[in-house]
Parts: C-alpha cells; structure tokens; sequence
C-alpha cells in the first residue's frame, strides 16, 4: 500500500424525506445563497420549491442562478461569480447532479479569486479560498457531492478540464434517493456507467499491486453498481435500488476507492472528456463507449487484472480477460448505454479530431505517454 | 437502506515514515500538548522520541501521561485531567492503540467540563465541549483512531462503559504500519478479531436486509482482516499485511460500516466488556471467545444470514450456518486467540456473575432485550 492522505469532511445527510435539511445545514454557513440549479425539471417535480422553502425558513434568502446544461460551461460559471459578487452572497447551494455541482464549486472558487476562474483548470493558479458550497444531489453518477473536484467545459476553446482542492468539497450533501425516481432509464444507467468507471480507472491504473482491502471496495461497488442499475430500470420507484445506486456512485469517487493506489491516472476520462466536449454527449454516455475500448486496448498489458474483474464481479469460472471486456459491453449495452461511436452520432472519420482534443488533457493530466496513435487506437475499438 | 447521517472529518495520514507528521497536525490545534501513552514499550523501539521530536520542532511544549493499560481506567483519565487543568494545555496527543486513544478522548471531554468524566458514560451528562486529540496509532484493533467513540473502565464499580459524540473524532490519525511490525503474534490475532466483530455487530445487527452497498463492503474487511491477519503472522514484517489490517481495522469502524442499517447493536461487546472488566482479558482476546459463542446461539434466528457469510467469507459451496460459525472459530483458534473461557483462565461457575454485570450494560446499550438467562446461554457457549 502507497502512503497517502485521507480527509473527507462532507457531511452527507442520506435518505427519504432529507431535502428539508439543506435549510439549516445552509444557514450554518450565511444567510445569502446562489442557488444554482439546470433546466426546469427541478421546478415541474417540486423540488425546487422544497429547497427554497426550506432555505426561507431557515433565513436564507436566494438569488437565483438556474439554467446549467450538461458538460457545464464556462461562461455560465462566470455570470455565477458575477451575481455572486453584485449581491455579496456567502454561501453556494447546488441542486442537481455532477453538472450543477460542478458549476457550484467553480462559483464558490471563483467567486473569491483575483485571477480568472478557468486559471485553475489550466494550472495557473492554485485555489486559495472558496465560498462554501452545499448540495442536493438528484443523480446518482458524479460523485461530486462528496469529492473536491470538478469539471467545466470551456466553450470558447472546446475544452473539459478539471481542478480539484481541499476547499471544494461541500460542507454538506443531501442525498435523497427519492428524487431519482423520475430519472430517465437511460440517464439511470449513464449513472452507473459513469460510476463504474471511476471505479475501474483506479482499478485498472493503480501502480501498487498489494491494495487488498481497495480492490475488495473496489469489486463490491462494481457489483453494486450493476445490481443497483438493472434493480433501477426494472422499477424506477424501487427506492432500495435507487438508494444503493446513490451511495455506491458517491462512494466510488469520494477518496475511498484510490486512498493508497499511488499515483492512479483517469484515461478513460481523458478520452470521454474529448467526446463530450466535440460532440455534447452526456458523460456517462461517452464513457460507456470509451471505458470497454480503452480495456480492449489494454489487455496485452493487463490480462491478468481484467481477468481477476471478469472472475470477481461477471462470476466466471476461469481468468478470461477478453471474455471479461465483452461481459461488460454487453452489460452497458443491454442497460441502454451507448458503446460505439455510431451510437453517439459521431462520425469515424473524426477519431484523429477527438485524439488530437484529448491530447491537450493527456498533457494536463500527466498522462503523456499516451500518443495520438495511441488514443486513435482506443476510440478505433468504439465500433 | 435506513437514513443516515455520515460526517467523519478525521484526517488519516497513513504510510511508512509518517510520525513526524504529528508535529505540524498537533501544532495546528495548540502549542501546549498533554501526551498519552502506554506502558514504556514506545520508549524502547524509538516511538515515543519520534514523536516528541515531531511535537518539539513543530513548537509544541509536552507534559507526559504515560502508564494506559488495556480496559483503560477511569482513574488514570482523572489523572489526565488534572494535568490539563493544572498546565492549561491546549490538546491530546494519544500515541498508542485503542486504550490510549480513548484515555485520550476521555480526558479530551473531561478536561473542559462542569460535570465529572464518568458522567459521559452512564447517560448523566452529555459532551458539549472537546479538546482536539491527535493520534499516532501502534495497533490496528479497535478503530478508535479514526471515530467518536471511547471506552473506559471505571476501577471502583468495575463497569466497562462507553461514550460518543461528534466532539471526540481525532483531528488527525496518523497511521504508520511499520510501528506494528514489533506487535506480538497474539495481540495481532487479537486486533483481528477485534475488527472482525466491530463488522459483525453491524453485520449480525442490521434492522434493515435491502443494504447490498455495506454487505459488500463488511465481507470485504472480514475477508481482509482474515487474509492480512495471516499475512501479518507468517512475517511480522510484512508492510503490506500491516498495511492492509490497520486500514482494515480502521475502516471497520469509522462510520461506513454502519451507515443505512438502521439500528444497530453490540451484543457481542456488550457480554466481552463484561469478561474485560471483572477479569482484564485483552479486549480482542475476549471476544474472540465471545463472538463464536454469539453466532452459534443466534443460529435459530438468524441462520440465513450466517450461511450468506458463510459463502462469501468463508467459501463454502452450500449455505450451512452451523459450519459457517465453526470455521470462524477454528480460525480464530488457529491464529492463536482463546475461543473458551477455560483458555482465558475464567471459571465456569461465574457465568452467572458476568451475565449479571453484562446486564448494567445491556441496559445502557439499549439492548434490553437480553435476560440473565440469555447471556449465560451465550456463554456456555465458550467451551
């Protein structure tokens, strides 16, 4: 086991009926709240008006900042800061998935800073002080909700960049796994898609062999998250299905499942990030296609581990790597999940575009020995 | 899945080399420290000089509080606090297992309260005030490095109670496996049954049957405290099998483990406190014993659950309850720990004594449940 650091201090506040909580878990932090939010759904099921009554009743007053879309853009983060700045608001509160909470955190660095917000995507600048940021998670996916990363697109340059620190996590989450009842099958399993592969890019990129107790979490969340999803699609009301789906997306990037792999890497991500960023589709959508062709590109390397994955969560009796990569294609793939490039709408004959976009994110993200030839390999599997 | 709550803001420094980090975590929090420890054992293999350089080149002043032992005492926190009020210190540094730890904590909520220590424990007052502790851990056992609970044993009505809350999570744990190496093979069996129960309670306790997310996780920790607990035996400087059982035992209870059960219970505790305080077995050696003794007389009731752990613990083809709790205990048999109360040196003929003294803690526990003639039973099971 690699040394490393743990210290999540996300308080999660887990289960039916805890929306009304973000009132009082708000008001421990201002009394002056950016409610950051996406599209309309948040207003047609109530929710919205279950979180700004209870913000109100707590003493909290809003300004407004609705409108996020997926794969978060800059220019929106930015007129956040703006309001931010022009109301002298204190605190951040998020309701919605990894998008919405993703665009909070931003705010709540940016807000702050001397420097332009997208400085700390570029690595320009460090993150040195953060308004604080609460949540309502209404999909079970990101795991942002107990992490201090984020992820924006820049909408000028079409690139998807991340940044991280300690001040980004949230203060507290509220995860409710009722209100993922009215989310889409396919969005369901986007989800799931999205949190199995943050799971596998540490599985499969850890640098130390002797992390028992990791691959043991690591395994069982996998599981989780594939029993949870078809227990989701079969009946979107089953609220244990949800719930377990919520906790294993949140436990698969909340420092847990990398604590003591050493230095991991996120290729997988870098590759989707490129996809969506070019195209817009949803994350969990790209890496459905992406996380199958990247292990297909790895076996020769990898035999071994994937084969371990193929016996410990597809159950199969013999170390079968390639067998293994199919069962999980076909697994994303009967869920709904898209996984190729046809299925996204994406031309072939655009892979050396979206290598040569991730190529940029390879260099960010230490990821350098991956060449354009390489990842042209990796998307040429998407078929 | 039931609601929860989950806030664990201890920060874990974990690895090899890691004990000068005590000095700048403690400095964070006071530059008057109150130092808690053990028997000299951590003077002579160089610990107690690591630390106290740490502590002194990060600018904190010490005054020592050595002499813990295990089924700490409430005299020995009186002490403690006495110390802290006479020298005005600032915070606790525990460097140690469990006992320390939680000698520490105790003295942590004594030192800045109106009430007497004890009444934390008997339910008569409740913790609104903590020092901060730091912690250097030289066990992997009982978990109390990275939670809010703390037991101690009041010397004079021979009780062994515990306590908790939010104030008494460690600020900072530093976990440096290497500080194990020199742990006999018996404590270290020990340690491993300790966390082996901390799973089970939660395990055999759940109120709720639909939390496959946590099921996972818990057989995960057993089947690794097992394994690293092996490990750790064939060569006792084995860093990955250190590795693996401290982060094991800690992760065993932190929180996670029980998050979404519902209610739970420590039955099992409950009767080993008992066999702790009138007879001052190790804590892990007790239960050991009891554990075994537990499953085979909560068979009727719960044999399901018991054959589940038997398959995916133990490997067992078929679903047989009876067998899965004769593995466990030849198990733990076989790695050296006492599984009757013959080898703990009790006599038979007071069982009815510790049952009645397990039942002030039933009590408190609110595991009223329990008659006399329910522990005896439990315990005529140790043969």
């Amino acid at each position: 086991m690699h040394n490393f650091i743990f210290h999540n201090p996300t308080k999660i506040i887990f289960g039916r009926g805890t929306v009304p909580a973000i009132g009082t878990e708000t008001a421990a932090f201002g009394s002056r709240a950016l409610l950051v939010y996406g599209q309309n759904s948040i207003k047609k099921n109530g929710i919205h008006n279950q979180v700004t009554t209870a913000l109100t009743e707590a003493g909290v007053s809003i300004v407004e900042h609705g409108g996020v879309c997926s794969n978060p853009l800059l220019s929106h983060v930015r007129a956040g800061i703006a309001k931010v700045r022009e109301h002298e608001l204190q605190v951040i509160v998020a309701v919605g998935g990894g998008s919405v909470i993703d665009t909070a955190k931003a705010i709540a660095a940016g807000s702050p800073a001397a420097c332009d917000v997208w400085d700390f995507f570029i690595g320009k600048s460090a993150i040195k002080a953060a308004l604080p940021v609460t949540t309502v998670l209404t999909l079970a996916a990101a795991g942002s909700e107990m992490n201090g990363g984020m992820v924006i697109t820049n909408d000028v340059t079409k690139e998807k960049f991340a940044a991280s620190g300690p001040l980004l996590y949230p203060k507290a989450s509220v995860l409710a796994p009722e209100l993922t009842f009215t989310v889409p099958p396919t969005y369901t399993a986007y989800g799931a898609a999205d949190a199995i592969a943050h799971v596998l890019e540490f599985y499969m990129t850890t640098e130390d062999d002797d992390v028992p107790v990791q691959m043991e979490f690591m395994e069982g969340l996998i599981r989780n998250a594939m029993q949870s999803c078809e227990r989701c699609l079969a009946d979107p009301c089953d609220y244990g299905g949800r719930a377990a789906l919520m906790w294993t997306a949140t436990l698969a990037l909340n420092g847990l499942t990398g604590a003591g792999l050493g230095r991991t890497s996120f290729p997988m991500h870098m590759i989707e990030h490129s996809l969506s960023a070019l195209y817009n589709v949803p994350h969990g959508a790209g890496l459905a296609a992406v996380v199958p062709a990247w292990l297909r590109w790895r076996l020769p390397q990898a035999a071994v581990r994937i084969a371990g994955l193929g016996q410990r969560v597809f159950g199969l009796a013999e170390p079968q790597a390639e067998e293994t990569v199919q069962r999980l294609r076909n697994w994303l793939s009967n869920v709904g999940c898209p996984v190729t490039l046809a299925e996204l709408n994406i031309p072939e004959a655009d892979i050396p575009r979206i290598a040569a976009n991730a190529l940029n994110l390879a260099r960010i993200w230490r990821l350098d020995s991956y060449s354009q030839a390489d990842i042209e390999a990796v998307l040429s599997f998407c078929r």
